[in-house]
């Protein structure tokens, strides 16, 4: 199996993709492609003492930035690691492609040069979302589509429940709506819609969850239109950076604040980790005819190594196939109904 | 001024809302009338030695719970404190009524027996959201209309801007619409009209802001539909809840831990102070032809006693009148646009 990293996604990029990527390799978990610029990812591999370590290099110029305009970026940036990854899982040289990037940019590429498996109308950017248990609850859309309809949602909850089962190891996941109210009338017309063709789904309906149903994970994968879903992510990720700002200035306030926070430190750190993004690892861009696993883009070294393990999974695992099988037998609803 | 107080509303009812109500009145703050189940007013008025306290009792024996169907609770509960309360300010026997109980009732009552303010297409239920600064963020709509449409948001971000600047006393206040991205043109169908009426509306537009903004403050108010304001609302208060609970448990995890939190418990307060609803008082029903003012359900008698404050302020600066003015003046974007 061969896996591609993208050397240069990611806040921490290119240090944390190399050192993810030689120690993949030496685990022997892959085969491992990395792609980036060359100097780069020479240089890093010295800092690493790791020049012997067996990683073929793809070189790819070009960089997109996190804030650069998804379409545009890879329309104009062709030798980008973003664009070389995705067409080496395109042509086959690569069985999947892991990147910490840009995550619009990773999903106009996928599309555009992967295509979408044939019966998904939309892909979806998946992602894992923090649990108290420490489990994680897999979201989707996070925003590769803007304006669902309810068919979509239908299909995010089918894509979901694949992977999670598969890849995340939950037997029978239970898919949730996410919703104002656990009631089957509650939402907008949306949600309204959805709930009607999700509670005839090939899989495991718990009905509608509400936000905070995510964080008890009383559902393991939630679906949502991509609209709704940044919108929470970016909340949320944006409350847990202020959350510890404000605690850091609250703990810092005396001596007596300062003593105890020594004491407690453990205890904040073992906190910050349950609750950091990027411990959670990758997840893939569901429905694109290639496997693409986004990580974090604030993800560490070993946040992107588990994104390659993640990747190794969902090729060993089949995702990508079950998948096609599925739409196959019946992308929408009622075409499947008499099948099971 | 006379303000009605539902006494039976929210999670510490009876005794939060009748402690809030006596202290109101023994302030002066405006005549006080108690709405709810007579004996247990009396039982608490005698609780807190307060049978002389000049309250005017009116007695409501029906109780609308938190989980009631909103619509059918007021129609099967006529002699609820909410309908009973919102007749009052119908009436004109009282100028605001302060409750803390099941919000979709009450919104139901505030549109059933006040009306719309004439122009308010769909009145919004207001909340204002913790900032890192400990001042707030006015985010509306939280759950009256699910599917709004571009001239809802409108009129959203003209009324939240007038509470906020006669009310909040926020001079200019600057209105952000809540979107997953700063540029223009982000968005789904509704957030990129809603642009396009917002910039050339009679207040400070500063466009698009992400959820984290709410938290920095990047803006005084923040509009969105329905539907995402809900699930913002519940999702972060459930977080809440989640966040405290695992941190509770991480200093709970051996002695040094717990002696470090016996020295930073303090911060740990100030800190639960700052990102808790109930401490930011209650907010209106925006558009609805009364002054209704919602507290968070899990208010005290400090935070109930809040929402007393920000009634007699709404309609001591005729927040209605002057909302109901503005609309005359042109509710919709075009009509007002050759006045400024």
């Amino acid at each position: 199996m061969r896996i591609a990293v993208d050397a240069m996604g990611g806040d921490r990029a290119p240090a944390a993709a190399v050192e993810a990527a030689v120690e993949a390799a030496r685990l022997g978990l892959a085969e491992i492609l990395l792609v980036g610029r060359e100097d780069d990812i020479r240089r890093e591999r010295e800092r690493l003492g790791a020049g012997k370590v067996p990683v073929t290099v793809v070189g790819a110029e070009e960089v997109i930035a996190a804030d650069d305009q998804p379409v545009q970026a890879i329309q104009r940036k062709k030798n980008s690691s973003i664009v070389l990854g995705t067409a080496l899982v395109r042509r086959g040289e690569a069985d999947a492609f892991v990147s910490a990037g840009n995550t619009g940019a990773l999903m106009a590429a996928g599309l555009f040069v992967c295509g979408r498996i044939p019966g998904v109308r939309r892909p979806a950017i998946s992602g894992v979302f923090p649990t108290l248990d420490g489990v994680g609850c897999l979201v989707l859309d996070l925003g590769a589509h803007m304006d669902a309809e309810p068919l979509n949602l239908y299909q995010y909850a089918l894509m979901g429940a694949v992977y999670t089962e598969k890849v995340r190891g939950v037997a029978r996941p239970r898919v949730g709506l996410l919703n104002v109210g656990s009631e089957e009338n509650k939402g907008n017309e949306l949600t309204r819609q959805a709930y009607q063709l999700l509670k005839d789904g090939p899989f495991h309906f718990v009905g509608n969850v509400e936000g905070r149903d995510i964080f008890t994970r009383a559902a393991d994968v939630v679906v949502c239109d991509g609209f709704v879903g940044n919108v929470l992510l970016k909340t949320l990720e944006g409350l847990g950076q202020g959350i510890f700002a404000l605690l850091r200035q609250e703990l810092a306030a005396g001596w007596r604040e300062r003593l105890g926070t020594l004491l407690v430190r453990p205890a904040l750190q073992r906190f910050a980790r349950k609750v950091d993004y990027a411990e959670y690892g990758g997840a893939p861009l569901l429905g694109v005819d290639g496997v693409i696993i986004k990580c974090h883009g604030s993800s560490d070294a070993r946040a992107i190594l588990n994104g390659i393990r993640v990747a190794v999974r969902v090729v060993r695992e089949r995702v990508r196939e079950i998948i096609r099988e599925e739409m196959a037998a019946g992308s929408r609803p009622g075409e499947v109904a008499g099948q099971r």
